[in-house]
Order: structure tokens, then sequence, then C-alpha cells
């Protein structure tokens, strides 16, 4: 397998039959040893955490899957932290999609003058580009399309699409009495078909989930949903 | 006439017939005495700037209103510094509402990965919540519904009229061979009708002007304008 790119928690390779492998890493975004999904810099390692975020990815990724949600996902080698990817290119160097439950974090440094810190947002979403020396800067529709990031009409795409995978994940959620506040999502394009896909991972890291209006940690998100 | 608000730049009086009074003051934002339109606080007091802008602003929605583009304002006696207006209420705390021609400023800080200081954009329009201690935090359609500062289908009517009214007040300079970058405009609703206004002024404090690539102070605005 020949290593296409080093990211911050998984490595991207390409194998000899040309399909995308993506490598999980026991990286963890965060600071001084401690986890934090906002942060743009591995801060820590944790043994399992790799294999943790796939697992949880695998399992999201065959739902949407199911549900005939378009991802990226092809299929999953959980104990090589392994996982099959279409190829996609992605939106400008990247755009991060946000779907809030919940006014919680940025959203609450930002506009919390006229909300009450977790007060109910009707899955609201948000768009901020990827870029780490600027702290990810939120963009709304018309700059997107002015810096050519997304061609007209995509944005609105993108919106429904980020709503329907964020309500799906939520109500999987709910199921084991887990409440979902808000989901950082990723698109791209399939590079054969051009059409707009899921990417990335979904896993704890990307999002912020409460038992009883107390926050879980990513890491202690698979023992209650998958029961262990 | 009675005082109800004191503004930065600007007091707002209510006189004797029920009619509001804006109140062009000698102050202009900005930092240690240096002007600085994207400042918060008062920094500086310049003979003279009240009377400028109020007859920048008096000249521009006296243009706006001769083409039916709606706006607060009835009058001006430019020797009193006075301006009359309609009522209006704003929208939540205040809503500025920026249209960009060249990219320059904040529009860089945060987009300088995918474009050029100084190149040309599509009459781009950002709407930003007017809140000192949050640096006047960027806002997209959905969290101006979901707050409910804006109903649904505001924000595209006021995007159209920022775009109007921004291409009028370039089209005005361009006369000049002055070229207009940005400005920054702010919406009302009409007290009484419910109608959405333009309201407060439209002066060398709120806009980038450049004459030659070369960038003009406000205060040396109404010279080249009015070629005094």
């Amino acid at each position: 397998m020949e290593l296409i790119y080093k990211g911050k928690t998984k490595d991207v390779y390409q194998n000899d039959d040309g399909q995308i492998v993506l490598y999980f890493k026991d990286d963890m975004t965060g600071k001084d040893g401690v986890f934090d999904p906002g942060e743009n810099q591995v801060g820590l390692q944790v043994e399992g955490s790799g294999k943790a975020g796939l697992q949880m990815t695998s399992f999201f990724f065959e739902k949407l899957n199911a549900a005939d949600i378009p991802t990226h996902y092809v299929d999953a080698d959980i104990e090589a932290r392994e996982m099959r990817v279409r190829k996609v290119s992605v939106f400008g160097e990247g755009l991060e999609v946000i779907c809030r439950f919940k006014a919680v974090g940025s959203f609450i440094r930002r506009y919390g003058d006229y909300i009450e810190e977790g007060a109910a947002l009707p899955a609201y979403v948000e768009m901020t580009l990827k870029d780490d020396e600027r702290q990810d800067p939120l963009i709304n529709e018309a700059a997107l399309e002015a810096l050519n990031i997304l061609k007209p009409g995509e944005y609105k795409q993108i919106a429904e699409l980020t709503v329907k995978i964020s309500e799906l994940i939520k109500d999987e959620l709910a199921q084991k009495n887990l409440d979902l506040y808000d989901i950082k999502l990723e698109f791209g394009r399939d590079t054969e078909t051009g059409q707009v896909l899921l990417i990335d991972e979904v896993s704890g890291g990307n999002m912020r989930v409460y038992k009883d209006s107390e926050y879980i940690e990513p890491l202690k998100l698979n023992a209650f949903l998958f029961n262990e």
C-alpha cells in the first residue's frame, strides 16, 4: 500500500488495486493531553482510540448506506483499523458541516447574547472552512460560491443531506438514551461520478453526546452504544 | 427634544411632534486617535466629521429615496447636524449587512487562503450581529431564523436590497472615479408599517473607497464627492 496523505488522526493509503484505504491511528486531537474535538492538533495518544473510532464510523456508515444516503464508505476491517472508501475530492481545502440540536460550544461563544447555553436548535446547519491557521472560519453560502468552493445549489443540497444524516445518527443514539447536541460532518465529491458524498469518519470525536444532561467523553461512547 | 439613545457617533432624539431626530456628533470610531470603521469604540474627535457624515448620508439617502428604495430618511438640516427619520425597530440588537466588491479586511482575514487581497467579488453579501463584546460575529441565514432575529424570507429580501443599494452607491462614486471596495449597511423595520428599511447612516465611516488603488480616508471623501 502506498501512503498518499498523513492526517492528524488517520492516514490515507492507496492499495495495489487502486482502492483508497483509511488507517485509523490512536492519535486524538486535543491540547496538553486533554481531548478536544475542536482542537486542530494532535494532543494525545490513547491505545484503542483508533479501533473505537472505526467501529463507530463503520456502524453509522452502514446504517447510512442502508438508508440510501450517499457516503464514501465501502467496508471496514475493524481489527486492522482499515476502512476502504471511494475516491473523492474535497471542497476547497476541506469543508466542515456542523449540525446543531442544542446551543453549546462556538455557537454560544458567537451568539450567546441571543440564546441560553443548552437551549434547543432546529437541526441548525453551518459550514466552516478547514483552515487551522485561521481557526476554521464560518462561511456562508454566498462566500462558498464566490470562492468557487461550492457550485450554485450545492449548499442547499449539502445542508439537506446534513440534516438527514444528523437526524439518523441522533435517532440511533436516542435508542440508547444518548442525546446528540451537535455533530461535525465532512463532504466530498466522488472522483468518478461527481456525486456529493459524506466522507471522513463519524465517531465520538466528531460529536457532542450527553446522557441525562451529562457530557459523555468520545471514547466512552462505544461502550454505551454497543453495550460492551 | 428628548434624548432617547446615546450612540457612539450619533445621538437619537424624539422631538415634540414625536418625530425621530438623529444628531451627528464629531466623534469617530477608532483606537488611540486613529480612525477605524471596524472599531467598536470612539477613538477620536474630529471637528466637522459630524457635518461631513450627515452631508454624505443625506446625499445618498435622497438618491435612494428617489430610486424607490425604502429608507428611514425623511430630511436633514446639515448645518444643525440633524437628520429626521422614520421610527424603526432594529433586528435583534442590531444587524449589520456588508456588501463586498473587492476582497479586503475581515474577508481576507477569514478566507485569505482562497483569494488574493483586492481581488474582485460579485457584490457578495454577509451579515454580522452588532455585539461589541463578541466582535460582531458573522451569522448565516439559518442562525438568524433560529434565533428569531429574521423571519423566513427576510434574509433574501435584505440581501437583495443590499445589492441594489450598494450598486447605486458604487455607481455614484464611480462618476467621480472613486472605487467602492465594500460597504456596511444597517436595516430596521418601520414601526408603523412593518416595512424593511435602510436605516442609520451612509457615510465615509461605513465604506472603504479607493482612487487609483489608493485608500481614501472617510473625511477626505466629501471633498472628492462634492468637489469642495
